[in-house]
């Protein structure tokens, strides 16, 4: 592919190590909080540095690539062409801040639109997923098995909140034929569930960043990830995106007919 | 009070630092899994065997004591008079099967109907949360304060996923008005995040050894836990219990009129 899947990996494994390093050894220390979209969509300074600390290091090792990042220091991305790096610095800022856990830091790689590789941390859980198409997956290391498929009724789901609450998709059907229903409050840590078995699907409205991660390392474990409608999502706009096992999303599909 | 607090809170630590130890030396078993009121409510021979161990505990150490256990090895308990243990061997089941991690174990003592002691340990995070309202809180060893009151507003809340989907006690309402909703799907591990201040308020149909640890703690740290009614819990029944900080109390009041 005239990139290198491995040596990408290799660079967000460090990158990412280092920066669940920086974000929980400040996590006593005050932090200045703003709001974004509205008064639950925050944004705190260690959002900022930790995506200044991506930006640099992906400047100084992969000078040709795209940066597109949640909190505005990459570049503004307008099509999926060439190498593109989608970085969240800090995945569920509303569990950073109130709950000092459940939260993640997370890059995803695209060649094309293609996935390369990807990588998640549940920075205070300590958990690091890491991988792709090409170069299989890993937890802290340790190699993960594509996962079996199984029946909706036999696994927990994970879904937007104001979704559920107003039944969009029929999510409220969905949970009922599930094992049942979890609300985290980050796409991070839902995908991290997702991809080591412990859920079987996930809904939710998502930026490109908050899934590109998470999908690229799913196509390694048979997870599927699709728009509500179908098709395939885009990386460029926020979007309802349907994540989870084939049986899970069928189930889904169904539903909505 | 003629029984010792301080003695009581020092056993509990024993136990459920015991069980969290043989609970997670034997994660990688196979269990043995069957359903009770629903093809949602599970019990493992695991919940049955910890439960075995603290009432054989129990029974040697305050031979006194009635016993009111999640899985039956206890006692049937008519009333509240004397010393009574609530048992939760495994809060979350559900969790304990399909997520490894998320769930607690749990016993709160009660003497005549009020609070003496409580202890929660979130097993696979090995936090360990004891106290009441003589001998104050600790999690993990450290001191806890009482918490500070906190607008609704300003706070995520956890809520049962089948009262919110359907709006029972005006949950949707409670939501948009909060910092956000959260399902974990155990008790125990909603009243740590309680009791640490990681949310305001929590609101779900438990049975009496869902709450009689977190409602014994909270007691000391400023957390009121109620019926919907404003009534106070039996400890005898499932009821729909609404457990936080005042604000959140007195904003959950004002939308059932």
């Amino acid at each position: 592919m005239g990139i290198e899947a491995f040596k990408i990996q290799h660079d967000l494994v460090a990158w990412l190590t280092v920066a669940g390093d920086k974000i929980r050894q400040r996590m006593t220390e005050q932090i200045q909080i703003s709001t974004k979209s509205g008064r639950n969509d925050l944004v705190t300074n260690r959002d900022k540095e930790i995506e200044q600390f991506y930006v640099r290091q992906i400047r100084q090792n992969y000078p040709q690539a795209k940066i597109f990042g949640e909190e505005g220091f990459g570049d503004i991305v307008n099509d999926l062409s060439g190498l593109i790096f989608f970085v969240d610095p800090i995945d569920g800022t509303m569990n950073f801040v109130k709950q000092k856990q459940n939260f993640a830091t997370m890059i995803g790689v695209y060649l094309d639109g293609e996935p390369i590789v990807g990588a998640i941390l549940d920075v205070m859980g300590e958990q690091l997923i890491v991988g792709g198409p090409e170069t299989g997956v890993t937890l802290n290391g340790r190699p993960l098995a594509p996962l079996a498929d199984r029946p909706l009724a036999d696994g927990l789901i994970g879904v937007n909140g104001g979704m559920f609450a107003s039944n969009e998709n029929q999510l409220q059907q969905l949970g009922r034929a599930s094992s049942g229903v979890r609300i985290t409050g980050s796409a991070g840590i839902e995908f991290i569930q997702l991809l080591t078995g412990q859920q079987i699907g996930y809904v939710s409205k998502l930026s490109p960043w908050d899934y590109a991660a998470g999908q690229a390392i799913g196509v390694a474990l048979g997870i599927e990830t699709h728009l509500s409608s179908g098709e395939q999502p885009t990386l460029m706009s926020r979007e309802t995106i349907v994540t989870g096992l084939p049986d899970f999303w069928r189930y889904f599909k169904q539903l909505q007919s």
